[in-house]
């Protein structure tokens, strides 16, 4: 059995964060003995992936609660604020801080101690629908990083391609690098080389090829944020491949826990996309002045996407999430 | 007027190419003396983009027949497969070999000149005729870099943006940043910014959004070689922008010569595929071992591309190129 690095690990009063912008050259955690901190590592994604953002928020907001009543209030903003598209802090968080109304820091560490927990049971649940789902598809490709530094589990598409392959239903998995921040070549294909899973890396606009090629069965993402209507907010990138893959007719599959489908929005329009920083394009190129558009997310729709797998079943359209009445 | 630095220069008995590999840092050129260090810089793309690299290849021809018969015998094969994607060296060389034969090393020169000037004449007339195709377009987006840098004269994608946007008929140019040899973001956002052309960098896989949201008019691509059937084997990551162009129905344009019409192949599927080195993907993360999948061109199927502008007009389907017979 492979164990991979913890990406959070709770110390009774701080949070230790594996920094996932310094992986694969280092495993170096760091230490968030306060809120802010917390909200600092997840703006500048030393902690990223939807499901481990939530994670996270909710022992910042632990920290908070711990700290106070006025830094609770301050926290319960800026830790969803820190990161816009993710929709789990804004669940997460506000868990704590009920939490904490009701029975104090300590209940508010308990309470995200138990959001950590349930997110690793959803993540081996829909870890393992998604198996079954991708039993046969060979090879399948990949776009950023869902694995289990992305979640409080096994991960979310990762989990699924991890637990279908170690079932012997498929070969490996082809991972497109993910520009600007190179999720996938810094940690899909670390966390598939820790697990001895067969991978492939590629430059994200080689994947037209590849679904031109038939080399893959599948299309496997996450997702940052489900609309109602099956939208979904996922890692710049995703949209194109949804659309080729649609093109080919090769199965573009979504694999995200219940949290993140947002039963406030029935649409993908409603999404905010973060705009980051032109730093992220130009710095590769020794770049200091070229104008940049860099949204770090797009929205796939629902129409595009074969289904979505959680930890409550296999969700085809239409999808029947149920808005928020 | 502006004048960028010239990129291919002949000096009576050596090639001065500007190292295409040191832009934007360093406007440094490489002195190619014999024929082997043409071959030398085309393979390592020192050189790069269709029309420069079959002007290259003439020179190198001209150099080899100035060192003798033995040399030009070998040079006219090495200099062909040196980039096998790109199907100008297999014309530009034996039009210099056959000259060589006729009239000794001098004619081989004039005729490799004469090609150098043909090139350019042909970059006006198909930058004028895609100026006409481009007007009104607002902002475009393009991919690689097909400018005056990949070719003998104003280029051709980017010089039918750079006479339309000089034209008044064109917003500006969003550029792909073209991983992994960030021609985008090395050359064609570096020319862009010489010239004035408004422009904006661009992660490859954040051109879905860009369609998406209706920000660009059109397309514009160039080809490494187009087969009778109007395929397209351009830089890799154009096949994708083809399929996304095609789903939200903007116009997708190819500007190439018609010397990259290959008479000799009816259809992509017979295109040779360079598959470069691993090393290309892996080294900006440091990655040593990573598996990788590094085609360096993908082939666009002529039902997705809207018209090919050369020299002699703008082409639709049923696209009419002549087989050899």
């Amino acid at each position: 059995m492979v164990t991979l690095p913890a990406n959070l690990v709770w110390r009774a009063t701080a949070l230790e964060v594996l920094d996932q912008r310094r992986l694969p050259a280092a495993e170096h955690y760091l230490r968030c003995a306060r809120w802010t901190d917390v909200v600092e590592a997840i703006a500048q994604l030393a902690v990223r992936g939807a499901p481990a953002i939530g994670i996270a928020a909710g022992y910042g907001a632990a920290l908070a609660a711990i700290e106070g009543p006025a830094a609770l209030d301050r926290a319960r903003v800026e830790l969803v604020r820190a990161r816009p598209t993710a929709v789990e802090p804004g669940v997460t968080v506000p868990r704590v801080v009920a939490a904490a109304s009701l029975g104090g820091p300590e209940a508010a560490v308990a309470e995200a101690v138990r959001i950590h927990q349930e997110d690793a049971a959803r993540c081996e649940d829909i870890a393992q629908l998604g198996a079954q789902v991708l039993a046969g598809a060979d090879w399948v490709l990949t776009h950023c990083h869902t694995g289990a530094l992305a979640t409080g589990g096994v991960g979310t598409a990762l989990g699924a391609i991890r637990r279908a392959w170690e079932a012997g239903g498929l070969a490996g998995v082809y991972c497109c690098e993910t520009r600007p921040l190179w999720q996938g070549a810094r940690l899909t294909a670390w966390e598939c080389g820790q697990l001895g899973l067969p991978h492939r890396l590629l430059a994200d606009g080689a994947a037209g090829s590849l679904l031109a090629e038939g080399r893959v069965g599948a299309v496997c993402v996450g997702a940052d944020r489900i609309t109602v209507n099956g939208d979904v907010a996922n890692k710049i990138g995703t949209l194109p491949l949804a659309i080729a893959a649609a093109h080919y007719e090769i199965p573009f599959y979504v694999f995200a826990s219940m949290t993140t489908v947002d039963a406030g929005l029935v649409s993908g329009r409603q999404i905010p996309i973060e705009q980051r920083s032109a730093d992220e394009v130009r710095l590769p190129h020794g770049l200091e002045t070229t104008p940049v558009w860099n949204p770090a997310f797009d929205v796939t729709p629902g129409t595009l996407v074969s289904a979505i797998v959680t930890e409550t079943g296999v969700h085809r359209r239409p999808y029947g999430f149920l808005p928020r009445p």
